[in-house]
């Protein structure tokens, strides 16, 4: 079952339509990549996009961690779906996204429109790992769609042992992975055709 | 402190820098707005463009309750957090973003690429509820970005009563809400002078 984007409200939009198919209607999940490479420039160019996307309290929780080495590679791929790991064995780049629980430590320099914002923090790690992950996700939407905007392709996933990868790369730490992306130029081989999205009537309703 | 947004890498990306500015570096959260309404075309217009961007399996379970009428927003307003109340009140627009716990009734339809899905996630509540929460997260921040998209303003708080809000508009459904975004024209009496962000070096390293 194949689902073409439907393109019937974009001249409503403000947003031209160029732009709009870069970052929605023609980019796809990649499953593989070409041999071009990703630099750290371009992941440069991407940050410095997407960091200006709002967060709560401007907390800006999401760390990046850049696998690129074999070496590095090698400690990844084991806590992957086995599913998964031809697609970070192939790709550029891959970037383990994760949450940063204690955020609050920047709050004093991030957000100081509030100065009693870390302090009230620092009492509830429950209250800081919600936050965190909340936050942290919207800025790996942000993400995802910024690697788009670099004329990259992403191929973000969610099937991995996040305790694993934890303890591999950030034992000891506050950052708790979210979600794994591989970057580069997608080769279409191993796109699947494009599933269906749900209708305007099944997903919004107003009150 | 205010901080300008950069753009020295603004010319590596493929996105034009109209729209980089439209939806990054020029739009502000709005906590104030014009009297000028929101049509629910533009909001299907936003839908219509958001709905491609990526989740898990695209189980896709965001749902959106669109709040308008007097009486709905009297509803809402007590579940505020007291100093988002006034934002909420004068928004021409406001929306309850919420995730569906039950978004593997749909997998059949919208993953047919896996027959098993559906029964895999019935029997844990749990497991949908991570899915369910970080793929709809995901799909918050695609709207926000989608309400700029539109040429409108987003006020995006997570300051409210997640399980007053449950009750007051999704007793006995599997709605969680999430994130409730005021929409409409920004007024920019009310918007805060602009907070610094971190520095790539703060949040990304090479493994």
């Amino acid at each position: 079952m194949t689902a073409a984007a439907t393109d019937q409200f974009a001249d409503l939009l403000a947003l031209d339509r160029a732009a709009q198919d870069l970052l929605f209607r023609e980019a796809r999940t990649a499953n593989a990549f070409t041999d071009e490479p990703v630099t750290e420039e371009q992941v440069r160019a991407i940050y410095d996009l997407v960091r200006w996307a709002p967060t709560s309290m401007n907390m800006q929780p999401l760390r990046l961690l850049l696998v690129r080495s074999d070496e590095a590679r090698k400690r990844l791929l084991p806590h992957l779906s086995e599913g998964n790991r031809a697609k970070t064995a192939s790709a550029p780049l891959v970037a383990v996204l994760a949450a940063d629980v204690d955020f609050h430590e920047n709050l004093p320099r991030v957000f100081p429109h509030k100065p009693d914002a870390r302090d009230a923090f620092a009492g509830s790690v429950a209250a800081r790992r919600r936050n965190a992950h909340l936050n942290a996700t919207l800025q790996v939407a942000y993400f995802i769609l910024g690697v788009r905007a670099a004329g990259l392709d992403a191929g973000p996933m969610t099937g991995f042992d996040v305790e694993g990868v934890h303890q591999e790369f950030f034992a000891g730490t506050s950052l708790e992975p979210l979600v794994v992306v591989n970057i580069g130029h997608i080769d279409h081989s191993a796109t699947f055709p494009r599933s269906p999205r749900l209708d305007y009537d099944e997903v919004v309703r107003e009150v």
